[in-house]
């Protein structure tokens, strides 16, 4: 069984503080995924970070969204390696914890076309196949007719879930679910039912709000759940907290 | 027309001293790159370099060669880490003589199964597409049923330069061309004609020496050649300087 596991970068970074690593989440979340995995209660991993603190600001600083594409290559390769320094850091808080966390970059390996997102699985596969925990995260990737754009991690869980189809998709936020007036929604089945409450939740970040993480959610084979830091090991042990999507 | 140039690690290192670059040597390739793009003398440009004092001593360090594999993650992520912060320097260097140079990590893209590599061609391709240089580099890479194995630049030329359909394949290295006797051999057109020669030359270093250079390269569809330093410009001009191999 095959789990694609998000860790929001407001999660493991502190977004107020520049390049700033939220030691004790990371930490906390490296132990939960190092557990489950040292007990069996979860078998191909696939970690996906966030950019937070590491990621946000030096796209934004530039000018480069999801949307708005560039073609200076220096930009790209500057977002690139700010994301770089966060990935290093969750690969070696992952090791730390017994697991065989090795770094993927999307932009090496996931593209942009006029379809959507271009996601070859076989390097993936090919390292969960040899017992490894690939480790990719929201990044910059080419972007056909455009040079390059931002790859959020959200877009990023959706098409790994897609492509190893995934049983299980996890999305480690900092609120504990989709909130209703501050209250879980337990599980949402189709948009419609929601779309009033998400819809008045203004986006957080650059790459998207809640509503889009529950569209793209939806669209997932699987069985995805949105919940917060206290709920991972819950999560990973086979648990549905937070708000079960599917 | 497709273009895949490996500039050797003893070309752009110091190889008797730890993780030191030649600076002289990486900056006269980028300008000489960035010479070539600029007038039009190539069009679409794969770089391909290879560990010199980066990659050797972190692989041999940890007992991990194109043969020997390992299953301890932190150990090929180390490696991966000291080829990514030679990569950076010659993305940086390119970057600095006007190419749009964007790393590429064949830890995220390449493995390596029973039948050899298989490395997925759209990314690479898809950032030519869209005006970019591709800066790929000798690496780790999962080896199927084995954990993880290097992966030397030689290796990697040859898979692009099929995978890409290169016309031209460039390998500057420290030597003038393949030598017999101190003269450069000018063309080769199989092995056996040359075999005597290769192989009283003992292998430079981990990742396989002349003779297997020359024999990866008759393999390739396109022209490959191989020279030295000073004749890099010549080649990018579409000259075929050292020793041509078709």
């Amino acid at each position: 069984m095959t789990t694609v596991l998000k860790l929001g970068g407001s999660v493991i970074t502190r977004k107020e503080e520049r390049e700033t690593v939220d030691k004790a989440r990371l930490d906390g979340a490296a132990a939960a995924i190092g557990g489950a995995l040292a007990e069996g209660a979860v078998e191909r991993l696939v970690v996906v970070h966030g950019g937070g603190s590491f990621g946000h600001p030096a796209a934004a600083e530039r000018g480069v969204s999801a949307t708005g594409g560039t073609r200076d290559a220096a930009a790209l390769a500057e977002i690139h390696r700010a994301m770089g320094r966060l990935n290093e850091r969750v690969v070696a808080a992952l090791g730390a914890c017994g697991v065989s966390a090795l770094p993927v970059r999307p932009l090496s390996l996931v593209r942009r076309t006029d379809t959507g997102l271009d996601c070859p699985g076989e390097p993936v596969r090919a390292m969960l196949d040899e017992g490894f925990v690939p480790v990719l995260h929201g990044d910059v990737v080419v972007h056909e007719g455009a040079g390059g754009t931002v790859l959020s991690g959200d877009e990023l869980v959706v098409a790994l879930a897609d492509v190893l189809d995934a049983e299980r998709v996890g999305v480690c936020s900092t609120v504990p679910g989709v909130l209703d007036g501050g209250e879980v929604i337990p599980e949402i089945t189709g948009y419609n039912a929601v779309a009033d409450v998400l819809e008045g939740s203004r986006a957080t970040d650059v790459t998207g709000g809640m509503a889009a993480k529950v569209r793209a959610l939806l669209a997932v084979d699987g069985t995805a759940a949105v919940f917060g830091p206290d709920d991972l090991a819950a999560f990973l042990d086979g648990d549905n907290p937070g708000t079960t999507i599917r």
